[in-house]
């Protein structure tokens, strides 16, 4: 049994709330649990160096954690003067998932700069961020729309995510942070509305596993990634 | 007229939410009108290395924006490396203003280390985070007394800021961002609820002013904290 | 086709070198083709802090690129003052597909920093990096072991790696940096020798993949590191 | 009685020297007793980003202490890679304080660039800086006078600052280190030489001052800046 | 006798290996007994800003070592952030020695970037850097002359390196980690083929050294120079 | 002629300040002309760690330029977050020169830090910070004698520095900024007042130098170090 008493192939309770920020062009709070994230985008006029020139434009992310939204407080990266190893790892996956299903070429060029700070964690918060994100994304984009920056909203494809793992044995969804700091192995899948996979990442520490076993925590994230869409798609007016 | 029209001695419309954090040891989200700063106060076995076997506690303070707080997204310090003159100015004074209405000599070597996050700014937030600060820091303390850690809580004051400037002539409290961004002349005033002075930072970048004038803030700022202790008191049932 | 003439599931001539280094415990150069990866196993009487006084060891890693390891010039991290998030993505992938098959309690309180330099780079530098890594370890253990530091090597399965992508829609293992810069998905998986999944990481930053292209893509990389195992354990005379 | 031997209303010697460097457009050396602050001014033909193309100048200003400035040596700032928050509030408020009494939009686009080292430190070394600043900041506007590239100096007031406290409960002037390790509250005052405020930071780390007492240590601010006004003029000859 | 039973004016065995690098327009892994340089030269078209628009040309020079090039690890400086004193003050004399043989304004505006990676430290990993350099340099002129960029090779010498020292009071050549860590005085030599003094550099951390030794130091080193000075024109094919 | 009207072989005007500082164990204030120094030594009862319990003692160095020492503003090292290599190199050889005379095994573990900070530029700093700082470690010493912390002055022998180049083809010693921005080839002589040999450095950035102009450069030094060793007694009194 899961520790919060949910069933295997239970997301937990999924807030997404659009339009949270008064200032960024799209903003979502993304609650899954006591896992809070809120997710913002903005644009930016100019695009990185290398792009300059070439018509396209650029979606990129930052991730961070406010200093007590975990349940012992962890040093400010701003104050430590770097950001870790693990938060560039989780804001580098942000940005390809975004990228992924955004036409960079009709975007002319311009750069939206999504920023996911966590103002609570209970395990998840990359694919919370993730699914809150194209959320914001996407109302950046109908705002460049309603201004005439932009003829049409260029997003190829809807993403989410969700992370499974192996939880005393058992396939289970969306691990929370009492079953993540247990699991023999955990994976997140960013995946889109209509099964297509942008990225996974699979890890097992402890004990490595079997082909069967990942491929059921592939079926449980197509199963919870769909109901995440179906949100995105509702708090979105689609 | 000020932009909001309120009335030159009028705060903005003030929430002070407690335990607005799952996790920390006391928490205050202060929403100042569209100003919201996120205080946690972290309890910390170990006091820094000054301190150690002097039987005497610490409180400090660290601050820091989100990206997209303000109407055009700021850079994330965590990623420039580094934090501004302008965030280590207010984490000094936060702690600063802390520290003067805690008796750390009743402490015993613990530390307090209060975070003060802005959600959302539209001015004062340095004024807003050491409003909630106290609430945050009196909730920790609570819980050590509950614990049987302290045996009382070591808090010899109730401090609470405001900020207070002369826009087109006239002496104005509480100044929000329309306000602040166009006043000739603007204070931070740092105060206890029975008048006494914490700190005081007066600035006048654009033309010096005349200690009349100064004087006028001060009187503002001592109506403005009295109402925001009244407030702290009444969210912390005292 | 593939650029060079090899046949989709064939690996690259690959030659893995053991006791390269004149001073490291353990050490293998790892050849793909043209990409070359010098990977050190040093001892460490030191354990990061969180192990201390605990009786478990750690296995960690670190990557780097020569500057002129690539086709034009990369920077010197060294001297730009810090590691890329690439980087560190990569060492901590290193790191985590060690410590996978590593029994790290029956090591002692002992460290083994293992040091992966990319010399030539021409695609694939992460993958050979880990299946030349896990010769370097092997050897270290068994320095420990003759040593009698250590009873046993206190390794519990053996690990490789390889990549895998979509190249101009076909399914290709061990891609170069001829396939890699242009193909549509590719994927990193690291696995053990008997077939259990270590990490996995599919990346379609272009177009989603569907789920059935990355089964073949898995499929591939099960017969790659087949190969790639047997190589290491001819090498290391098991 | 004052550790000294001065009245309350006493300033410490003061000496301002000015042209003490060699190359520098402006400069002075101003010793208030034991401190001793080098101020240079130098012109520089470039301003910051912000300011290209509007026809406006800049003033600013950066502050150091010599590691053995110091009663024990304190740890070189260039050496530990970043400059203290201390560091960074003093010359913020130097280069606050001078733009106060510049007409930014009479300067073209020219910066000023103000450095204060600290060569000797015995209390009160912000203040002594501002005020051998405007000296320094006189002479190199002088010197853009003399070659023509300013038709006239563009200050529009005279500024210069001292401290004040409560020492064993009694307010006094100028504050040297004995006095301002051990007292109550202290105030810095940057004031113009008619009587205008520029900068007051008052400072209450031990216990919040009442009104009247902080209403008393600003009255010996204005004799102090008085006198140190009248030695400005005198020493540029005004 | 040395360690290495070599004569006093013995140099190790040295070779040369030209085009070692697949990418790099010129490169030698220089090899000096157990120390291995690999040096590469890459052609970069800016130069730095002080020289743009000058038509001059730039050589500059970076350093580093792997790991564990060393006998026990040394920590990596791009982890560390920073690059070490004797890093830095070793690349800048590896530039300063390839600057002086070279004709800069013969460049045009074109920069050589030479890097020396040490993949296996065994003393005098300088010396072998800036022999092997200068046929990296001589390389990737002749690249720029086969396509036309240059119409000559713009080099006026030839350069190459050797340390000598005195070892338990006999003046030695070459000196290898064996007898550099434990000699009492030692000079890095960087001379041109015709005896021409490029840079000097005498240290006699423990004990002074007479100017009579110093000068029979310099003659072994004339001597060292002149055989790998053949060398280098002879892997060059001059 | 030399620009100064010096003869080839004359110093500039140099005096030696003791005691300059009112708080370090030992102080110098060294000026060579127009090139000011100020070398404080500063006693700290902690060792480098690799010293710890060895019984012996360390002298280090640190150096640094006020930003207008020099004839056109230089940015400050702590602004920009790090010491630029020619810094580190200074830094490095004053260290080594201090310590060549130095018995270590005489201080006991304590350690010495010396801090060359130049107030004004011209020309030959890091010889007169190694004349000062001999001055000021003498002091430091005969402070911890006269403390009875020592039983003896640990110094060996007497270091002075000086630098020598070929201005317009003439050997001269002691050179001003005007001629060492011209000169073809200059060298450093760190040398004992009986003529060891402590440090040399000698650079032909522009063109190499024989060996016999090499060892006039030497001869005048030695003549040069002798006139400054004699000036070193005689403000120490010895």
């Amino acid at each position: 049994m899961r520790p919060s008493g949910r069933a295997p192939n239970q997301l937990r309770s999924v807030i997404l709330e659009p339009a949270f920020s008064k200032y960024a062009e799209g903003s979502c709070l993304a609650r899954f649990g006591d896992t809070h994230v809120l997710c913002t985008a903005s644009v930016d006029e100019k695009v990185p160096s290398f792009l300059r020139n070439t018509g396209k434009g650029w979606v990129t992310a930052e991730y961070g954690m406010l200093p007590r939204s975990t349940h012992t407080r962890t040093d400010r990266e701003a104050a430590k003067g770097k950001q870790s190893g693990r938060t560039q790892e989780i804001q580098r996956l942000i940005g390809r998932s975004l990228r992924a299903v955004t036409q960079l070429t009709a975007m002319g060029e311009i750069q939206i700069k999504v920023d996911c700070d966590v103002i609570q964690a209970d395990g998840g918060t990359r694919t919370a961020a993730i699914t809150g994100s194209y959320v914001a994304l996407y109302m950046a984009f109908q705002k460049l729309v309603s201004l005439g920056t932009l003829s049409a909203i260029p997003l190829i494809s809807q993403v989410a995510a969700v992370s499974c793992g192996l939880y005393k044995g058992t396939p289970v969804l969306d691990l929370d942070y009492a079953e993540d700091s247990t699991c023999q192995a955990d994976s997140n899948f960013v995946l889109t509305a209509d099964g297509g996979i942008v990225e996974i990442q699979g890890t097992a520490e402890d004990t490595p596993f079997r082909q069967s076993e990942f491929l059921t925590l592939l079926d449980l994230a197509q199963q919870g990634v769909a109901e995440l869409a179906a949100l995105q798609r509702k708090v979105l007016g689609l």
